[in-house]
Parts: C-alpha cells; structure tokens; sequence
C-alpha cells in the first residue's frame, strides 16, 4: 500500500523527528499550522480512529501529557489543541494521526464551535443519548 | 474546589450519560455543538493535558475508538473531530476533557488550519524539532 505515512514512520521518507518508540513516531508537521505543530503516527497502518487498536491509541495517548509539556516549555505557546480528524472534513492522509497545534496570538488557527445544534428538550437529549449507548 | 466538570463526574449534577466505568464518564455536551457531542471526563481533576496522570488518559483513550464507533453508528456522520483545548483558545472548563463531535454538512463547526507558519527551510525545522526534544 502507498501511503505516505507509514512511509515516513519506517524511515523511507525523511522526516523532522522529535520523538521514536516501536509503537510511533512524532514529527513536526511539513506544513506548519504554528510554531511546532507536530504529529503523532502510529508505525502500524490504520485509517482512521474507527479501525485503530485500543491499546496503540492507548500507548500513544500516555505520552501526550510529556510531549505537549515539551513544546510548551519550547515555545510558551498561550494553548493547545490536541485534534484527531477523521473522515471529512480535514482528515487528508488516511493513516490515523494525533495533531498537536500550539497555538500563539492572531495565528490564523479556526477551531470553533458554538451550539450549533440548538437547545434541545431533555427528552432530545435522552434519545441521544440512548442511540449511543444502544450501539456501545 | 468548586468545578463543574467535578460535580457532573461525582454525579452532584445530572448530566446525560452514554458511558461510566470507574476512571471516566461520557457525556451529551449541553451545548451540543451537533448532534452527538459527546465530552470524555476524567473522574479525577486535573486541570488540563499537561497536569492529567499518563495512565489516565491512556486509559480514556483506549476507550475512544468504542465510543466513536458508538457516535458513529447512531447518527453516521460525514466526519468525526476529536479534540482536547488546553487553556486558551476554547478551554472553558479548566478540568480535563475530550470534545469528540460528529461532523455533518453544513453544520457551522469550523476547524481550519493550513500552512500558516509559512514555508520553513530545512535549518529551521531542525531547530524547532531540536527545541522540542530538548525538552522531551
């Protein structure tokens, strides 16, 4: 399979490595959101969050809290946002990776949301609730 | 301490529940951003992705791919973003939380981000690589 991803994490195309174990790879994203945008990808393929392993997500999560300090000590960024885009919108390469994007003053980052889906009647929120459980 | 996102965890306020075990709980986001919005929160309180214990969010995490799979078979989505905001912008409630929001057409949720930081030459993606590792 030609994907881009698993051929970076197996070394055939050179990346900007800042972190290796056997499970992933971090590296600094080749288009940078901000200063020190950086990606987490698992060396084994999986498209997406729907089809990864519990335990890889689970070992690639661990170490997050240690990454995320290290580019905020790098960079004294005023937040972070942790993203993981699956499908459309925004999910262009399909092997699952984690995003790291430090974020400073006026950087041109859009991450909003709002109440979209209106307020909504608890029984609303009671289906909806159900429909999730019911397929857990 | 009076957090919200505490008392929500501790059952002292009623929330609509789609998953509990003895770590975390899953949540319906009262603003539903869209249909499903779901919030992962540690029972425990740690104020945000720097300060949460390794085991916790590996644990969270392990579990993610159900519940996403879950969201997914409700409502099928176009798109699922998953997203964690540490301090600003978008952190509201300074204890730990995990966004997963299905995405739909037209559904006024914006997660943009391109190449803002500008093209780099190799010297500089080496220097921020190395920043960030020395801090690893």
């Amino acid at each position: 399979m030609d994907c881009i991803f698993c051929r970076i994490a197996n070394g055939e195309i050179q990346s900007y490595k800042v972190y290796e174990d056997d499970c992933f790879i971090a590296i600094l994203d080749i288009s940078q959101a901000t200063k020190g945008h950086t990606l987490l990808i698992p060396k084994q393929h999986f498209a997406n969050v729907y089809e990864i392993d519990e335990e890889i997500i689970a070992r690639i999560f661990k170490k997050i809290p240690e990454i995320a300090k290290a580019i905020k000590k790098a960079f004294n960024p005023i937040g972070l946002n942790i993203l993981i885009n699956t499908d459309k919108p925004l999910q262009s390469v399909f092997h699952f990776h984690v995003h790291l994007i430090p974020r400073y003053e006026n950087d041109g980052v859009r991450m909003e949301f709002e109440n979209n889906y209106g307020k909504l009647p608890a029984e609303e929120f009671l289906k909806i609730a159900d429909e999730i459980k019911k397929n857990l």
